[in-house]
This record gives structure tokens, sequence and C-alpha cells, in this order.
């Protein structure tokens, strides 16, 4: 089962040690995205040496390829994936809703369209958990309803409801296992609503289960209206557990989160803009097609310490991305992951020192330069 | 400049150790080929782990894309593609006779048109000599003709002919840089008409190369033919040059070159087949996409140390392939030029314990099982 040490508080802001059956993890932490079973374009020998510790896979991905009894004959995800570190499954609620083509749902299931083979897919909350058993992350979800960005409040309250419900039957599922050291998260919805929000949490609290996950942000709302969201998450869910912010990973975004008391973000954002060619750094976000760093013998950031900055200059990985070379891709995702595991650590530290809300203003001006778009909108 | 040491000899087999401006290389040696500046799949970091001593550039591919002075101004290949180990690049011949446009050639000037671009390119054997210096490889290979594997006596001894004008230019433009630590090998042609390759080594070795490469092989000609031609290079070469037998890797063929007194190789297969999901093992080719691998939780190769029988089953291999996840490709091209590390490191020691013959045996039965295709033809 999981534990959180809180070792420094500054504001709202915890850092600390998440204790897992897979070893320790530093928070705050980022866990990259493994979405079908590989964090795509690196080795999880890549992965470790760029500082990640922890990472996420798609229930709603392994259900579909290969299977959750394909998983469990290859020894669960820890084995399939060759990773030794802690995983985190989401329970594929938000996946059905965004990537399935919806059949029915109801308070007993939800029926969907498989985006891989076309068969019809039964999804309940207990059969949620069974898959998740299978695939064994260190971390599990419950199954949740995730509504569109644009749903009205009937529509938040009905997902609230549900979600409420298909936690209890969840933790039911769960529970049968007496010999299970799966943690599971419920996860709090109710959109921009603040009294929605506010009947998610006290449900899930009630259910005082090991975790608690803010679902349906990051779906377009934008930053202020997340960070005013996040307002009350610090005095809605008890100290003592981890919180998980679902699917953010926008660094200015994970700062205001920081901020207001959450412990753990997942994102694709470093591993697919990486192989769009979108490098992070301090300074903000450079391009790596742009036709001016074809004869730059300098690495991406001077001052990362990554193999790719250890090893690559600018133009190298510019011909690499021109010549289509799988190279350019893997390295710029390597370097991105470096930047996250660096990033984080920099808030732990800072946290630590107790200089949070001036480091993170400065942060967000040096990687948000006024000329430049944000990095979610490329 | 290179030099051979000749360690150990079986026959006409060689076994010794390649001095070269970066580093030693045991021989005989495999080189992966980095066509456009990269490995496809992997990093120089794996490339090392997985035991690749040397790789190989093609000049084609880097002259029209970034170019050689781009090359020059990122510091030459090795630092460009931040690789320490030695690297041979080839002239871009084989590739303006096979990839590219060709608009006309004489004993001039070849000029084609690139496949990048469609700019109207010119290659000379000066400018070829000219663009391996800014590439900065150890070993720089001669322009030569590359008359198709169904040509006639006539258009072959046409094309000896030029190789052997366009050798003695090439000798000249390399020279001029009298502090220049790159090694020009001259390269045979002749197709499968003895007297024809006859003519060509003899003139080739009258301008005292450093290294002298076999080209034209590998056209189609079939294992025996191949075989036949390369009876003679023992002659037709001196003994204390390196041989290079340009585009073989077919371990059959590798097996019978070394046992003819050949020395170096290069080609694409262990990379290519390795994103066809085809892995070498000793006991014969495995097609990872096949569906009885599906829950199979052993690796590719039990009795194989790589990265990816260490740490990846059978099983989750094919699942990576099916999910289209780049790490299938880099987790087979891992442990296929650890095969072809592994495989040219035993017919050392079988040189050099001199039972390369009856070894020799063994492997192709143990590799070309009766039921299954060699690896060429798929």
């Amino acid at each position: 089962m999981l534990s959180l040490e809180i070792q420094h508080t500054d504001g709202k802001a915890r850092a600390g040690v998440l204790s897992t059956p897979h070893g320790p993890v530093q928070t705050p932490v980022f866990m990259p995205v493994g979405t079908a079973g590989s964090v795509k374009g690196v080795t999880p020998e890549q992965l470790t040496a760029a500082g990640s510790q922890m990472i996420l896979a798609n229930t709603y991905h392994m259900m579909l390829r290969p299977g959750g009894d394909t998983v469990a004959k290859l020894g669960g995800l820890h084995a399939m994936m060759g990773w030794e570190g802690p995983i985190l499954t989401d329970s594929g609620g938000f996946q059905v809703f965004s990537l399935a083509h919806m059949r029915s749902i109801d308070d007993e299931k939800v029926v969907f369209r498989s985006h891989v083979d076309g068969n019809t897919v039964e999804l309940t909350p207990r059969k949620c958990i069974e898959i998740q058993r299978q695939l064994g992350a260190d971390a599990i979800m419950q199954l949740d309803e995730c509504p569109p960005g644009n749903a009205s409040f009937e529509q938040v309250a009905s997902a609230v409801d549900r979600s409420i419900l298909w936690a209890r039957e969840c933790k039911c599922a769960w529970r049968e296992d007496t010999e299970s050291d799966q943690s599971l998260f419920g996860i709090q919805q109710g959109g921009v609503f603040e009294d929605l929000r506010a009947r998610s949490a006290e449900a899930l609290v009630e259910l005082d289960l090991p975790g608690y996950a803010v679902g349906g942000l990051s779906v377009g709302e934008g930053h202020q209206e997340m960070a005013r969201v996040l307002d009350a998450a610090d005095s809605q869910f008890p100290a003592d557990r981890p919180r998980y912010l679902m699917g953010v990973g926008e660094p200015r975004d994970i700062l205001a989160a920081v901020q207001r008391g959450i412990d753990m973000f997942d994102c694709v954002l470093p591993t697919r803009n990486a192989r769009n060619a979108f490098a992070f750094t301090w300074g903000g976000p450079l391009r790596m097609r742009n036709a001016k760093w074809t004869d730059q013998a300098v690495p991406i950031d001077e001052d990362c310490n990554c193999y790719t900055c250890r090893n690559f200059s600018r133009g190298t990985i510019r011909h690499l991305f021109m010549a289509r070379e799988m190279l350019g891709p893997t390295l710029v995702t390597i370097h991105n992951l470096h930047f996250f595991a660096e990033f984080m650590s920099a808030i732990r530290e800072s946290i630590a020192v107790g200089t949070l809300e001036s480091d993170a203003q400065r942060w967000v001006c040096g990687m948000y330069p006024a000329a430049q778009e944000p990095a979610d909108e490329n």
C-alpha cells in the first residue's frame, strides 16, 4: 500500500516521500505516460537515466490490447514493461469518454466500441478493478464518468453522482482481495462548479481511500479556472493522503497546483511534444525543426546534464527530425523527461527552503516569454 | 591511418586488430549502418552496449542532407552523431546508382537528381573525397561505378575501367591533404567475371591504398556465385591491408566471406529487419508479430545477454509491434545488433582456435532450418 510522509510544507505546498511496493517516490512527482505499455520513444533504462521515478499506464489501452489476461500471463505490467519502479494505472474512464465510440452509459456500466478492433466492450466498476488487478500497478483508479469541458451543471452533477456510486463499488471489489498491495484512488469530478467539487470530495473522503485524484480538469477551462477549482483541494482532502491531478503537465499549471497542495501529476506533454520536435527549457520552448539551428553545434540547453544535451547539438537534432530518423524523437523525449524531472526536483527543493512563491514567479517568467505561445497550444 | 595486425589465421580466414584514429577494432568486424547520421532506432550508447565497434555512414545521404558544410560546422560526423568509435563512409557511388535518378555519367562525373529535394547534383572523384574529408570518417571510399546485377560483360568491364580511373583521381585528391589521418579504400568491381575482378584488383593494388573493398556483390548473384568470386580475394589483395566486403550481412554470406579472407562487413540487415519485427537467433529467425508469442513470458533468446532479452518477453515485444510503439523496433534492433556482435565474436574465437570450418557448418545448420527462408528474402 501507498503511504505519504510529508517532510516540508510551504504555504499549501507539500514535499515528501510516497512509499510504494516498488520503492519510494519523492513528491511532488511528475509521471510520464506509458499509454500502451511503453513510454513512447524510450526504454525503461533511458527513463530511469532521465530521472523518471514513477510512470502511468492506461487501463483502457491495455484492456483492449493485449488484454488483461495476457498482461497477467506476461507477469503483470512491471514485468511486461521492464520497469522496476512504481506504476499507476488510470481506470479507463477518461479514454472511454474521449477515444472510444460510446454506445451507452447507465449506473451499471459503460458500453463502447473499441478503437482497436471495433468490438463492443462493456466496462463496469468491478471489471475496472479486476483488470487493474491483472495489470498489477501500485496505484489504481476508480472508474469515473468524465463529462466534456463544456458540460452543463446538470450533466456534471449527474457525472459526480455516478462517479461516487462507482467509487463505492470499486472500493468493494478492491477490498475483496485482502492480500492486495494495490492502493485505490477515488476521483473527484465536478467540473468548474465549486459545490459539485465539494460534494464529490466529501463522498470520496467518507470512503477513506489511500489516495485522491482530481479529475475533469485541463479540459479547456483554462489556467485561471483550474487554479480556482484547486483552491479548495487542500481543505477537501485529508493531509495524509496523496493528491493526484490527472492529465496536467503544463509547467505553469503544475506550479499552480503544487501551490494548492497537489502531490502527483501525469501528462503526455513532454513525450508527445518531443515527437513533434518541441523541446522544453527553463528559457521557454525550442522548436527543433527551425532552420536557425541548422549549423548550431551547441546542445538544446548548455546547462542541461541529460544524455541528449551531453552528446548532441541542436544542428544534429534538427537534421534527425528533417531526415525523419527515430533518434530525433527519442533524443528530445529524453531531454524533455529530464527537464520535467529537474523541474519537479527544483520545486521540491524550493518547498524545502520555503521560497516556492517567488521561485514559481521567476520560472514562469522564464518559461513563458511574452512573444511565445504556451506549450499546450501547439 | 588504419593498420591491421593479423593475430590468428585459420585457412584463409584472419582474426586481428584494426587500429584506427578512434580506437582499435577486433576483426572480422560487422559495421551497423547509420545511413543518414543515425543507426536507425538506437542511441550511440545503446550501440556500444550492444557490442558494435565501428559504424558506417552514407556519404550520399549526408551530402544531400544536411550537406558536407553543415556536418563540418557541427564538428564532423563523430561529434554530430555522438559516436566516439571509428566510422567508415562509403563514397556515395552505390546510392547514386540505386537510389537517385541518374542523369548522366562519363569519366569526369556522375550527374543525378537528389531524392531529397529533386535538385541536380554533380559528383566527381575529387568532390567525393572533399565531402568525405568534411565528414571526417576514419575510413573513406573511392567513388566507383556500380553496374546492376544483370549487367553484361561489356557494361561491367566499362565500370571496372572507370572505377580504376576514379580510384587514381581519388587517391590524388586524398593525398593533397598531407595531414589527413583518413584512410582511403579502393573498391574492386567486376561483377561475377573472374578476369574483370582480377583486372580491377591488380590496378587498385598498384595504387598501394590503406584498404581494399569488394563492391558489386550481393546484388542478386546468389550465395554460391558470391563465394566463387571471393575465392580469389585472398590472392588478389595484400595480406597486410583490411579487406571490406560492401553491403553484405546475411550470416551465411559473412561466414563464406570470412573463410575467404574478408575482414570487414556492413549491412542494413540487422536494423532494417528489426524494424520489420524480424529477430535473429542462433536457432533461426523469429517473426515477432506472430500470434504464437502473445502470452510467452520468455525472451527472444534465453541465452542472450542483450538489454532486450534481459528485460523483455516475446509477448511484450509482439504487443509493442501490434500497438505500433517505437519501442518494438528499438528493442529488436538492440537484440539484432547484439546478435551480430556476438556472431562476429564467435567467428574470431573460432579462428583463434582453428575450428572455423566445422563451427561455420554447425552455425549455418542452426540458423537456416530447412523449413524457413533465409533472412534476406523477407
